[in-house]
């Protein structure tokens, strides 16, 4: 028999409680625990206190199978959750010799010497399991005691994350069979929430009820989430099926991909299987399409480089775009930005380019071309072409919604052609 | 006679549990709760789940003076915040004329007509006060009960904060004399937390017991902040002050900027009052230098622009390295990445710039050069210099402390300069 197995999240710090960081890792764990099949049921964020955090433990262990714990492992004396750990397991630290050749390995690679409070990280309760932290200096640690099983973790999210994925998920899936989630996400972009809802209407309402849709838009791309728990696995996933390809038609315009698919991962695909190469010519952008880009692993095999062109100056000397053409038409213009692409594709030797030019303000703004104005231009070796776009009027914004509909312009002539 | 109003949040929704939607509304009201003096001790998140909701009212209602609830007032049928109240205070709900009107009003404005679900929102609690929500259906509600506020809330954010601003804060204001909270924060990069710890612990351990000193690292920063609680509103920040001036010296060349400052805004200020400018030339960074420094509102008057050189030929085309150099010694060299910073000087014609050139990996290690290394110059009008560093093994760690530390040896140079 499968069971609902309980989780119970302590997020401990200060700085959690006055406003300084958002609680992103409880976020990041309740999407992990969900996709495989654990029910995040309760998240408690307390401050870097010993008593508060030994309150937190006693009434988790009375509602969860599971409490797992993030933050207060860090090497200074505001870090308290190891010594609550201690007191709540009734046990006392001791030099973990694994723990300390990792973290000695850790400061070699980086040319420096282990500090007394880096030999304090190693140690660890007498009574815990070492989990090993590929990443960072502060080890995790597992417990057991009345039935509860307890996984204390460091704060620092890709320390957490690397922590969970690598070490702590495979764990906890073999200790507990679960009853089945599953879900499935579409990626889409070019089309606004509102108008998305409009179109999908029909067929959102007409899906089974133990399935659930939720929109989930940033900067330009809406992900499409529909999940479900059910007990039958085979059916649960066949009903995903189903239902993701009747919704299939309604979207094809605006599907770019799936799940955790990157736009920019999606782009490099579609020309590493070509055999071509990628440029960016940047002025709005100032160089993100680039970052995003480049973020990709093995990308350097498609993407070749980018101009970031702010100055007018960057754009006539670096690019070759004609004085005289921004001179005339403004440098927020479609003749500028096309000869931007076109441009970048001859100085950087690639197939294809993309070029921003536009005023992401929150200064620089006219009547004719107000703060969010933004040209994108394409070149492909057959053609170049261009749109004019407005992202509204905040900077941040429209950096990236123009980066994303960049990448889309590019996405979409691949597809074509 | 002030005290510490201690406060508990309780954020009520299953979409913040399944990592759909990050928490933002317990960070902002952390934030705002500490700046009028109320300290939040607890923030608990449940699912809409009757029981769950009861049992938080309950155990909040022993910890905290006054308790916070958001979420769960939708129109729709899994929104279950207003029963739970209901019952938890053995009371029914009748149609509030006032909550009614201003929904009605709302609706007018948007040209839409009154639905049953609408009139089911105006529909309050008998033993509540009712509070108004000026720009959203959910109104809100206070209840008083055994010595302690309770306040529900849309968890729409703008709707909460509107709310919070206008009318729940300038209440429980009147309601409590709260004693001073006051917070300063210093920022500080280039050295490790464990290293600053170390360096500042005599200090730290002379602080006064009202103050508390945090280490919060992100990305090759550190931001310490140091804070406390006190009756004398004066006094606490006379002690920050005084404690604030006897750290200085000892963080002095770490120390580049205070509360929420940027290191790119730092060093762009500092270019524009020296009236130069910048460039960058970004191999492993892959434009992300000039995606932080154009973030920044009004960066084009110092900022030209940067090449992105991904690719050798980009190196040896746009910038001009010569190909022997990339031949003799690689790409990821002290000589190859002191020529990009020049010629990216030539090139994009400023003053300055940074370069940066390394392997962020997964690929492309050896053992000479592991990944997570990255050779960094910087050229100023006088020398040009670089220094070797090791990042870890994490391709955005890398890319992203990379960013950070060429910023701040540029940063140092201009202060010594």
């Amino acid at each position: 028999m499968k069971n609902k197995v309980v989780v119970e999240l302590i997020t401990i710090g200060d700085e959690l409680l006055i406003g300084q960081v958002v609680n992103t890792n409880a976020s990041w764990l309740g999407n992990e625990l969900q996709k495989n099949g654990f029910f995040l049921k309760h998240v408690e964020t307390i401050g870097d206190d010993e008593s508060e955090i030994l309150d937190a433990f006693e009434n988790a262990s009375k509602r969860a199978h599971i409490v797992l714990i993030t933050g207060g492992l860090g090497p200074t004396d505001d870090d308290l959750t190891k010594a609550a750990l201690c007191r709540y397991f009734n046990t006392k630290t001791t030099l973990n010799q694994e723990a300390l050749e990792v973290i000695r390995t850790l400061f070699e690679k980086r040319g420096m010497e282990l500090t007394p409070r880096n030999y304090e990280q190693a140690m660890l309760p007498e009574l815990c399991n070492y989990i090993p932290n590929a990443v960072g200096t502060a080890p995790g640690m597992w417990f057991e005691g009345n039935d509860v099983i307890y996984v204390s973790m460091p704060g620092v999210p890709f320390e957490m994350q690397n922590m969970v994925t690598n070490e702590i998920l495979p764990r906890l899936k073999q200790r507990f069979e679960t009853i089945h989630y599953a879900k499935r996400t579409v990626l889409v972009t070019g089309i606004g929430e509102s108008f998305l809802a409009d179109k999908i209407q029909s067929w959102e309402k007409s899906l089974p009820n133990f399935l659930s849709l939720a929109y989930l838009p940033q900067y330009g791309i809406v992900r499409l989430r529909l999940s479900g728990w059910h007990a039958d696995m085979d059916f649960l996933n066949e009903t995903i099926e189903k239902e993701i390809n009747t919704l299939m038609p309604h979207i094809m315009p605006y599907f770019f991909g799936t799940e955790e698919d990157k736009l920019e991962e999606i782009v490099l695909k579609l020309l590493k299987e070509r055999k071509q190469t990628l440029a960016t010519a940047e002025s709005c952008t100032g160089g993100n399409i680039a970052h995003l880009i480049t973020g990709i692993a093995g990308s350097s095999t498609v993407f070749n480089g980018s101009v970031v062109a702010y100055a007018n100056s960057a754009k006539e000397n670096l690019l070759g775009v004609d004085a005289k053409l921004i001179e005339k038409h403004g440098a927020v213009s479609q003749e500028v930005v096309e000869s931007m692409a076109r441009n970048a594709c001859r100085v950087l030797k690639t197939d294809f380019a993309v070029a921003t030019s536009g005023i992401a303000g929150p200064d620089g703004g006219t009547l004719e071309k107000p703060v969010g104005t933004v040209w994108i231009a394409v070149a492909t070796p057959k053609e170049t072409f261009s749109q004019r776009y407005n992202f509204g009027n905040t900077r941040e914004n429209t950096i990236k919604r123009a980066s994303i509909t960049a990448l889309n312009m590019l996405r979409k002539w691949l597809l074509e052609n």
